[in-house]
């Protein structure tokens, strides 16, 4: 980042399974996020907008900063900034790094749309698809693997990972936004899952839906400040990588907007993070530096990371039970940070939050994005 | 643009209709770039690539970013930033924005490699598509419209858009880079290609192939400057517009790039113009404010666009002659430009250049990416 931004308004539709345009979602997102700034379509100098180019939707479009040019009537510079899932959060750092007053930030994808061998083959396209996805590595079974390797390695069990899908579901039941708003799901629910792939069951994995978010960033001041932002790479195939049990992508971001926004891991009051699988949010309480390597299981068994503990993460319900529409993600994990800061959560709001940290992957770590903010 | 940025190297591959992964070109363009800039790798602070997400091509991929990651073997910060055709142009002026002292930019596409018809579907998802594209109005069609009201409204003929095709294939034939290089067209040639859309034939269109072409750009001064950087977009549907003689796109970013170089069109000396179709280069006279609304014709006729003219346009051989591999298409716009003012064309090199411009479009007229060099 170059200059202190700020965020003046957010907006999400409720993630579901809904069969809706594009359009239609990031119209209703665009309208909440520009409503809540108090703005409108002609303070926006441009847009940013994050989202895959499905192969699974009937839409048949690849050129979406005019077809947005056309939804809000304005023909202003737009770029699009698609990163597979974590388009969300690069969308935002790349917004950070334009010189206009304000800019308008946009995910949306239409993705639970069509049968479920064509979401599948979709979402491979985020993967390494020599060695890997098409040798059936698709993603439940790569993180799969990084999960036995962190189970060989440091001693979490599967009961950890229970935890989390628990802990999220809970979080999840609490959000009006979420899928399953309103819906309980027991451990014992979560214990009887399915199989997946060892030692994964349904409840390890996130939710496929469809939705749009969106935020209003500005150089004025306002009551929520970015602190940090950071973007980080990794190789795409974990295979290459020495070490599966760390994503070099999420220290990498980390470090970097912890360094740009000054504070600690320690001054965090809440975290959304990317818990695509149950494994990746609890490498990420290591990698973020929430505690030390190998003792994520930890974070979940005293109830740390609970919505009553010390650092709640995913009060939102996560991907896992928000839901994870790809592109919009990271802007949905924004919403919830910034709405969490502003003490608007409702039955899910926590205790007096003054800093608070998204983290949006795309793929098995291939891209990570960091962003930090304070309430002023 | 925030700071004065400069142009350090240029590379690209041959533009062919070769079938090369996408990888494999991008590695070549990217060396060629790092060596022309004499740098290497580590001495980048990010990467931004711009590539289509083909659905002709076999490569299955959307995730592009972790992609170069592992071919550079290099975790940093890297966005992908398509748009469509536009999708070069576009990313030079998202790269300006980044604060790294260096950034390495890089377009590829590997588009030439399916049955036509898979390419046009391709294509199709570039533009509109509920009322235009799938109803029969694909961009050969979509263009010859725009012709047909501009021979209506300002005598423009159909001898001046093949001048155009004859120059292009012309400057193409003198250009080692492209498909067509020291083979002659003639302009009985062309008055004789196949019907298209009335009144375009075969020579009225552009060469779809594959390639890449990458550009690195830095704070550090060069002895190419980087003046002036427009980014604009127009509602997605010509059908839209008021007038499709003119497209506000070219204008907007135009006038926005002029404003920043501080300097008029009247100063330039060589430029590369989106000839997508031979009347989209004629309009682009006109909206870039190198003649009056209705006078593009003049220019053509002339011979003030020509090699030896005035103010010589495409002398690479431009999308008609060099060919069009999408994404890559406002690079190797670059890479000429700047080899231009560098004195290093041979055969097709203009006398003395100091200013030159380069004109890049997605969609029809979508989104349009206008940068202006000067050579210090």
């Amino acid at each position: 980042m170059v200059s202190k931004k700020y965020v003046h308004g957010v907006g999400m539709t409720k993630f579901s399974v809904d069969d809706r345009t594009t359009m239609s979602m990031a119209y209703e997102a665009i309208t909440d996020a520009l409503n809540d700034a108090s703005m409108g379509i002609d303070d926006m100098g441009a847009i940013v907008i994050s989202n895959s180019d499905t192969k699974v939707n009937d839409e048949r479009q690849r050129h979406y900063s005019p077809l947005l040019a056309s939804l809000v009537r304005r023909k202003m510079p737009i770029i699009r900034v698609p990163a597979v899932c974590g388009g969300g959060g690069t969308a935002l750092w790349s917004a950070l790094r334009l010189k206009y007053d304000n800019v308008l930030v946009v995910g949306v994808d239409k993705v639970a749309a069509a049968p479920t061998n064509l979401i599948t083959k979709e979402i491979m396209a985020a993967g390494e698809n020599m060695w890997e996805q098409d040798e059936g590595l698709i993603f439940p079974a790569q993180n799969a693997l990084v999960a036995q390797q962190h189970i060989l390695k440091y001693g979490t069990t599967h009961e950890d990972l229970e935890l989390i899908a628990y802990k999220n579901h809970y979080n999840g039941s609490l959000n009006p936004k979420a899928p399953f708003y309103g819906k309980k799901v027991s451990l014992e629910d979560i214990r009887k899952g399915p199989m997946i792939a060892t030692p994964f069951n349904l409840f390890d994995c996130s939710m496929t839906v469809n939705g749009a978010a969106a935020a209003v960033i500005s150089s004025d001041p306002s009551d929520v400040e970015v602190m940090g932002s950071g973007l980080a790479t990794d190789y795409i195939a974990p295979f290459e990588r020495d070490d599966m049990t760390k994503w070099d992508s999420t220290i990498n971001a980390g470090t970097d907007a912890f360094k740009q926004a000054g504070i600690e891991p320690s001054d965090i009051d809440v975290v959304e993070i990317h818990d695509a699988f149950s494994i990746v949010e609890l490498i990420a309480y290591e990698d973020l530096g929430f505690c030390k390597k190998g003792h994520g299981k930890d974070m979940i068994r005293k109830g740390i990371v609970n919505l009553d503990g010390k650092l709640p993460v995913n009060t939102s319900g996560g991907l896992k039970a928000r839901g994870h529409p790809i592109s919009p993600t990271g802007l949905a994990q924004i919403y919830e940070i910034v709405e969490q800061l502003r003490g608007r959560c409702g039955a899910r709001q926590v205790k007096s939050a003054k800093y608070g940290l998204a983290h949006n992957i795309g793929g098995a770590g291939g891209t990570c994005a960091v962003n930090i903010f304070r309430k002023r």
